[in-house]
């Protein structure tokens, strides 16, 4: 497997420590060094080309160095660049608030910017929490979060997170979160069917919330797909449910729209789906197409008011980056949602998610080791299992996940895994060719696999497969 | 003072919310709308400018829209604008890398991206931590840091954090830090000479390393100038004895340069002043010349080495975020670097602020209400005291530094203070002209207001004055 390295990946390698990595992996599959983007495409230093299936960690949204997108940022860096946003402004910030409260759930009013995503939950939640210390409830000091949630990786944000990988080790240094099992749908311990579900897993939620709501400022979720910890998708009814309860208990509703916001769910926010407003809504990832780094947490009168008061009181919310409300990504970000205006992109996300769902299903529903192929809007994932019966999950020390998604890169297929749950979650703009190749490319990698992992050979063709 | 809003301000109002703000403030000094950037000026809606003499928050080194750092940004969004980072790579990361490694001290030889100054400090805390769990030093769980310093807005970097205005309301979030007496050279409790110091206070700091050095994981710092608590300066003496300290007492050395880095101290970088290699250094800010939000933290080969296994061993650094490496803000920070080699950067710095303290010392130092004018590098601070004797402290409620900003900005000068601190951070561009703009304004500024405040005239010859 291994291959001579590239100078810029022999350089790489000295210096770059990469992100989610284990850097001893990079000794047998160096770091591809990408020199250019088009479209979902990314090339390498040899002009080889990869499919980029996974909008490079789900920020992108139409396609890379997109020639609307760059003209817009191209403009703004010869004008204005950034500046200093306490008690200085600048009109693509203006617009774009204003443009997202039009957009989300009536009532978020108010927007207060960041860099990306982690730091948009530590704003949330500390903004809940001096919310409630400033209105009198100064017992509420704890966190409400899921099983399997995930917030970001900043001490805050990885203290609400679930995800033992992620956070597991720093568990001396995190908050001690009120944590109430998810729901789990692929595994429904209710034997429910997501189609007539009436959420009965909420009540491990509400359960917490009758014990601890008194210490609980806020419940953090991200609305119908626990992304990180392997697309894992719930039904709408679900947050309706929880939006309930926490109206109930005077808990506020954090909803961490990160991954799922700007029509990756096939509407252009996912609580919609569930028609409900949460207290704080999380964005960023697409919010820049893809383009920078920037994050924006939107929020209600009430809280804001809770904040507004004579200086002397001090009772502002001082939180602040150095690039809060950067002005080149919030023209980045302006562009981006003229694009949604202009052009009809919802309706495009939900004629390419109908295609994709058909092509996938057909695709992988059948094959072995296949579990599950499920799908909301723009994200489709196939959970492998060692047993389809049981859904007995595959040995996680095989990494067969990460086996896959490096045969498909071989292929010219980008799909970073997440453990052995392989995902699409494409740029919007994919075509018809581009979603054929995606599908087919990944069936022919899993088959391919399990061919040889299991030492027998199928034809093309599933019925006839007996592995 | 109430002006008259334009369309832009009423629109702000209505659904911004600003960074380090109460908004309440806004109602009588609304928000600046800036259209334009040129080198150190900012223009608003009415084609007003001001002089950014705080290069918007410390981040502006060479102009606002700089034509050179626009064009490289420009050429990259139309080639490659971002590229997942985990497995990926791309030049203007990987030479960006090379180049920090090259211009930090010895030793630092890897370099993890983030996207801002908060996650920069969260990383090296995580890494910190967890290389002591993984070499077998499981009972170091805390962070020793200083009085009065400041690290960033999110839970951990909050934590580390001593500033109380940001900070104290969120107490029963964060971590419990050890805190040590920092160095205090306005008001030194040994009565020492900063020229001849040796560092007494250290003291503080070694008192509690010697009770609890076997908990502590790293202590953090900012090298040189304790920036967000009003510039507060210490030699290069400390930071020596720091560093003996933590070799001493087998605990990290965490440099926060994010401020001070990039020729800010007349160095490159500020631990260069002390001649020492810390285990950890986080720059941000500055690297990308005030254009975009982009962090690195470097670290030595022996952190590096206590993460480097085989996969199951689990002992990989999965910190990530979604525009980890943006390949944008590395080329952005590619272009700033290159500027530096190219052009005599740290020479112009050392020349300007030669000038600068100068020009201020005569205008500043013989002024009434000035305990103090201090500088390092193209860092300047103006102490401003009740009583220059006693160097009481000015009532806080008075708000004199914002007050006296808001009569700054009307003269068409941008000095947002930090408490009674008034400060001058400019872009390292600016000119003899535009500088001296900047030292008379603010004396006017000061002279003028503390006229009114007494009741008395002053001639504008400060021998003559008899506040
Ligand atoms: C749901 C969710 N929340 C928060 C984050 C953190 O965002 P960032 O990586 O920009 O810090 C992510 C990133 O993957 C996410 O998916
Ligand atoms: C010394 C220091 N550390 C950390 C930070 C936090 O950086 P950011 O505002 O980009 O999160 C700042 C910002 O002012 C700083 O001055």
């Amino acid at each position: 497997m291994k291959q001579s390295l590239t100078e810029l990946q022999t350089r790489d390698l000295q210096h770059v420590w990469h992100p989610c990595s284990q850097m001893k992996d990079y000794e047998q599959y160096p770091p591809i060094v990408i020199k250019k983007g088009q479209g979902v495409w990314l090339y390498d230093e040899h002009n080889n080309r990869y499919l980029d299936a996974v909008s490079s960690w789900w920020v992108n949204l139409f396609g890379h160095a997109n020639p609307r997108i760059s003209q817009a940022l191209s403009d703004q860096a010869f004008t204005l660049e950034h500046t200093i946003f306490a008690n200085f402004s600048h009109e693509p910030a203006i617009k774009v608030a204003e443009k997202l409260v039009t957009l989300t759930p009536d009532g978020l009013n108010k927007v207060f910017f960041a860099d990306n995503g982690s730091s948009a939950i530590e704003v949330a939640l500390k903004m809940s929490f001096q919310y409630h210390m400033q209105t009198g409830k100064t017992m509420k000091k704890r966190f409400l979060a899921l099983t399997d949630a995930y917030h970001g990786e900043t001490l805050g944000a990885l203290s609400v997170g679930g995800v033992g990988l992620y956070n597991e080790v720093y568990q001396p240094l995190l908050l001690d979160t009120v944590r109430a099992q998810g729901p789990d749908c692929f595994r429904c311990p209710f034997q429910e069917n997501p189609g007539s579900c009436q959420a009965q897993c909420i009540q491990f939620v509400e359960d917490e919330l009758r014990q601890h709501h008194e210490e609980i400022t806020a419940v953090i979720i991200e609305p119908l797909i626990q992304a990180a910890a392997g697309m894992k998708m719930y039904p709408p009814i679900y947050l309706k449910r929880l939006r309930e309860l926490c109206t109930k208990y005077d808990v506020h509703f954090i909803a961490d729209e990160i991954a799922v916001g700007f029509g990756r769910t096939g509407t252009l926010f996912a609580c919609e789906q569930a028609g409900i407003v949460p207290d704080f809504m999380c964005l960023s990832k697409g919010i820049t197409g893809g383009y920078l780094p920037l994050s924006a947490v939107l929020t209600n009168d009430d809280v804001y008011n809770a904040f507004y008061d004579d200086y002397g009181t001090m009772k502002a919310f001082l939180h602040s980056h150095s690039y809060s409300g950067n002005t080149l990504a919030c023209r980045v970000a302006l562009e981006v949602l003229t694009i949604f205006e202009e052009e009809q992109v919802i309706d495009m996300i939900k004629n390419k998610g109908e295609r994709m769902r058909k092509l996938a299903k057909q695709a992988f529903e059948e094959l072995p080791f296949v579990g599950e192929y499920r799908q909301v809007g723009l994200v489709g994932a196939i959970e492998l299992v060692a047993n389809r019966e049981t859904k007995e999950p595959l040995p996680s020390e095989e990494r067969i996940g990460y086996q896959l998604s490096k045969r498909a890169l071989a292929k010219g297929l980008l799909i970073r895994p997440l453990g052995n749950i392989l995902y699409f979650m494409p740029p919007y703009i994919i075509s018809d060719d581009e979603m054929d190749f995606m599908i087919d490319t990944t069936k022919e990698t899993i088959m391919q696999f399990f061919e040889e992992r299991e030492g027998v050979s199928c034809s093309n063709d599933n019925q006839h497969c007996h592995l």
